[in-house]
């Protein structure tokens, strides 16, 4: 008998428009999912997947059991779920889902639980807190490991490697965030537009002419910062390494300490990946009326505890906004956080495009093939995203979009081998 | 006794909160209201508004109040109306107002009748619905005239300069579009974002790697390619008017006739003012599964009957988002009407930013004070606002900004009166 | 016999080349030439003319000589003459020039005098020196007065329209600069480039990353703000004009005072058409080895005897760049100046592109026969060029580009004539 | 006794003021020297250096010079001397080179062999010509090897990778051009700026409005086609490999196969590092009056060979410009070759600005030093510049930018580290 644990299965109708709307953006994981919908190379396999439960996800849960596998779906953020979504999964697909928006913590990890209990032998993160949770639990209340597992964004890759560093990684992990074809995309324009769109649909604001604070310059922060640069703001960058600092100056964006950046900022979004990016001695720095907002997998990178503790008032001036009321130096200042400081492009949006989820989800998918195929082979490492399976990815996108490109000449390859040739 | 019509009385909460939110980012219009709350220069005048209805707007009509008006609201667009803004006038700030989201063709024009039952001294116009109305209606069903009126948007001003031309214009209009401080930062950045922001939430997009077409380059449509090229398409423009063509082609954009523009666009959006720009030869030559949008005045830009006739079926895919699907040469093609093509800002977002409301309104409100002033000195001509006001609102807005500029020194001054300094 | 003052004929060789080269980019005014060559409207007509001796303004004064015109030439730049041009125009065309590259104030102001000593019906001005001497000499040495004349730039426009204003204009002067084809794409994609180039050709300095100061925002200090800015600089602008200061900061620029740009300049270019736009006070406030330039017409909007007599040495780095070293509060800093503070992008590179050139000088051959045909009707007034002048520039310059744009249907053109259609 | 081969003594007075006025901007390099002017740790080590003889790497030989080590210097381009920086080397600074621009290739040879003559210790490479020339002489003519070499530019490490793989590398070299701080900003923002530079300088071409086709999407190419955006170009890109014509794509750019874009560009620049990029069969099918050049290392990437087979006619039309002529159906094309197919950055410009060389050699600077204390230790193999130098290269550029960055906390630095923490 099916599980799940989800809002309203009412809700699925809608949810099922919205994943054929999104299906539709799908084009390069339909082509394989139709590829090996024959065939059913994962026949039997049990995934575990922990993921945002949006439209693109449904498309790829879909997808992975068209090719045959068992799926279990938990949601990797309490605040990212789709509601009606989820709702059609199970009762359009056939997929047990275990996800409910604004879940608080609790019933978040009881979910995660509700997925290990299918005992996966391939787990799909985002955020790697189900593999966390097979570390944190392993010799304790489970007894399995899987054969191996993906992981989808750059916060779970870190985790990841800094077990792997330590020897305490239990099975291997492909880090799908690091396919070229992920990560060039996904977090740059996908994490960049939507960071966007988040705070537009939270509040209207005009981006134009504001002091547009991006702090972290990693691929999703440059990524936000070019796209507050195309909607007309001055964009301030606050790096702590001076490689990605260099860069962003020589891109054209200011680079000054977070302190500096509180003074005249009037939007700030973090997105480093980091604790404490905005601290409690940088709430007081700021300006009346400010927006903050979050890109980073966890809210954490504002410290909104500290912001608590330190407001006389809060309240809720609409959906995702909260108020908060601070007083400095004899002055009001009104601070407005988005999203609760969870992923404002989640919380406030509808998360990535699906063209962009299109390309990372035909990565996982791929991957997943590629686990039941080699596992035996694979150690307790975190790998790359095989380069056949990433340039296929690639192909079949630009194919998709109608572009042609050259070939190399038979002599223009051997050229680029070659070493004689000069002056 | 209050009249008004609207959907719920009961949706004033939201919209209350919602008014004061944007409230927040009209500090120009905040400072005027306060500015004459006491001596209320517009005791007793009675003012009749056909506006789009959004918490800009609520602003504008509650400041009036308080500056001593009479006012009547309607809408000037069937779907754009908030109707818990509606409802919130009513109720909160004892304001009459008339307009519902989605009210059809008929009810639209009795709401401009009761709102002119009033027998308004001054007009507030978003489109010339309102003053349209009146010509139409005057020595038939109305005996009366306004002193003077104002008017919103670059197609009404139109329509009125074309009046004007053929000296049927019944009194006189401040275009209120023409002031510096509205179009520039009204029809380009306001509507630039806000048409890209409509498009974002009703489909979830990813604009960069699109082509996207934007036909007219006007202020609305350079505003639009700007942000679409700001978010990382590439853009085509389509114009007929060759100084337009040239500039659009020397700002970088590709220039070219629609037909072919229709070949290889992913996204289409119409700012021209004009009717039939994107027409049954037009959906013929498009590719499957397109986006059509329409960023102007009035929902004549699109052909849609033509569309509707053609199409072997339709259908509503999601909110927002009607599927028509067209045959041609053998081949099936999905196209994608957002907002049932009525301004996509409106239809789709939440209309312009508050933060370019705030300087439209600045204008209007400082306009209505004009007239009351001035109305007996004025013709029946389309005047631009007055310089004095212009400015005034630009200086308040910069200083509120909290952007300081150099004045010129004596000496420069004195060198920009001359000839005779030379080589 | 030709008269002629210019440095060397033996460098006509180089500058014939030159001229054809630019020839090659500028197909309207060649179009124009070739329509007009065989009848000659202009034959016999005595033109004067005071523009920057360049292989453009070359190809003008050759086509209307083919127009059947009578030409002198003279410099409106002591600094902008290139003298192989001179030389060809005299040797190879027969056309009267005197003009030397470095001239002094007096050999210039001789050299006008030489122009008018042709006593020409119509004058053609490039910052209206050629009409200031004719309003200082008129009723002393001079007794006569042209029909009318044109003026080509903005600085040229401000001090005739103060005479205007005055009711001291002795002559009708169609102001070319204000035709769409010209100041459109002249003022601004014009400066724009030459003015980097220049600053490029003087420095090779890398643009990428520094804070690059723009003093004016009007059409010439907007190019160079939005080339500046492509090419990686961080942009502030300084401007006095409430107005064009806000839309500067809404087209996502840093505006401020001139005093705080110059604590964090590394590049100034002053585009204001003003006087001591960059005073003393402001040097002293400057960082260490910043750059100095100036992209106005007059060499005036930096106070270089100012900066000549606070510095503690002076020497020329390398061609056209000046080293000063003031000390300031014990600290030694050197400002480099280009171009001795003359417009950088003649005095540093080649002025504006041919491409831009054209359509300003196409202006230019149509406004001359115009005023042959028309004169006896002009007033002392400053005109624009007429309007289809002005279309028939674009329509040939798109054609040219080989861009096709869509004439509106005569449903679209009746549309926009009409009122009465709505909503 | 001294020995040289340039083109004049007489020279370097002029190159002397422009070492200086390079040296201005190349404080990270001068910090450096200064460093290790007194302990002199390349004392005696003989260093043979092939690379473009500019202002800039005068300034980086002169540097070693005072680290102690003894340098011959010869170009690695025939046409990139500046004949009078390598005179002032020789008359002021004391160091040999043998350099004089325009050198035939028999000249170009003898030079390199002259500084292979010093049996020098460490080689650093721009092209890889002195390896190259190693590699085909040794146990020839050449009996000694160096202890390690360095290179600088893509190029040349393709065909040193091309040589490890095949084990044919006789001795270590350092891949000065894979630092971040090299690659990152000479690549991009050198190669950006300064390619757009050598074709404003050659042919004062406006940029805006054309058709720019920028060939090879690697870190040059972008860096061209950023800055020809910048600049107001509509961009076309031209790739091979899939994952970078994506990245265009994505990045706003029109990707198209050669042959598509041949049919509408207005210029053409290559930078793949591949020969015969723009064959016949593509000259066949350009517009009339195209400009061609070439960003890439050597002049292989256009067949100019072919094009001057098939052409009717060739000219010079100004310095660093030919004209070739061709007919094909009928129809005549001008097609304008800049530089004559060599780095137009370098034919027409000045190369690199200061201040990225600036970096890339304080890299060579620090790897020199490094080799000297590490040689016996390395293997034949193509090493990356330790990480330890390119990040003190960049700390010491940020902070004479004057820019200051955030250090994480010590609470920060151990979340990144962590792996437990989470939702």
């Amino acid at each position: 008998m099916m599980q799940y644990h989800i809002k309203d299965l009412k809700l699925s109708k809608e949810g099922k428009k919205r994943i054929e709307w999104a299906s539709l953006r799908m084009p390069v994981l339909n082509i394989l999912a139709k590829r090996y919908e024959d065939n059913k190379p994962l026949k039997g396999v049990k995934i575990g997947a922990c993921l945002h439960v949006t439209t693109e996800t449904a498309n790829l849960v879909i997808s992975l059991k068209k090719a045959g596998a068992k799926i279990r779906l938990c949601a990797s953020n309490p605040l990212s779920t789709q509601d009606d979504v989820a709702s059609s999964l199970v009762k359009d697909y056939g997929i047990e889902v275990f996800a409910i928006k604004g879940e608080d913590k609790k019933t978040y990890y009881q979910h995660i639980d509700r997925v290990l209990e299918l005992e996966p032998q391939i787990t799909l993160d985002d955020g790697a807190d189900l593999v966390a949770t097979i570390h944190r639990s392993y010799k304790k209340s489970i007894s399995w490991l899987p054969w191996a597992g993906t992981e989808e964004t750059t916060t779970g890759v870190v985790r990841l490697r800094s077990l792997e560093r330590q020897n305490k990684l239990l099975y291997p992990i492909i880090a799908v965030n690091d396919a070229l074809t992920k990560f060039m995309f996904d977090n740059r324009y996908g994490t960049g537009q939507s960071t966007l769109d988040g705070i537009l649909r939270a509040t209207n604001f005009l981006i134009a002419g504001t002091n547009f604070v991006v702090c972290g310059y990693g691929w999703c922060g440059r990524g936000i910062a070019y796209r507050a640069r195309g909607l007309g703001a001055r964009v301030i960058v606050v790096e702590t390494d001076p490689l990605k600092a260099l860069e962003a100056c020589m891109d054209g964006f200011w680079v000054m300490p977070i302190k500096d950046a509180c003074k005249i900022g009037d939007i700030f979004v973090t997105a480093t990946g980091n604790i404490d990016v905005i601290r409690k001695e940088h709430f007081l720095l700021m300006k009346d009326k400010v927006l903050l907002a979050n890109a980073g997998h966890f809210n954490v990178e504002i410290d909104i505890e500290g912001l608590e503790s330190m407001s006389t008032s809060k309240r809720k001036i609409k959906n995702l906004i909260d108020e908060y009321v601070l007083e400095y130096k004899g002055k009001k200042k009104r601070l407005y956080l988005l999203g609760e400081g969870r992923l404002v492009n989640l919380a406030c949006a509808e998360g990535h495009p699906a063209q962009v989820m299109d390309m990372s989800f035909a990565n996982q998918f791929l991957s997943c093939i590629y686990i039941k195929n080699n596992y035996p082979a694979l150690q307790k490492k975190v790998y790359k995203v095989p380069e056949e399976i990433d340039r296929e990815v690639a192909s079949l996108k630009l194919e998709e979009m109608g572009i042609n490109i050259d070939k190399m000449t038979p002599s223009q390859k051997r050229y680029m081998q070659s070493w004689e040739l000069g002056t």
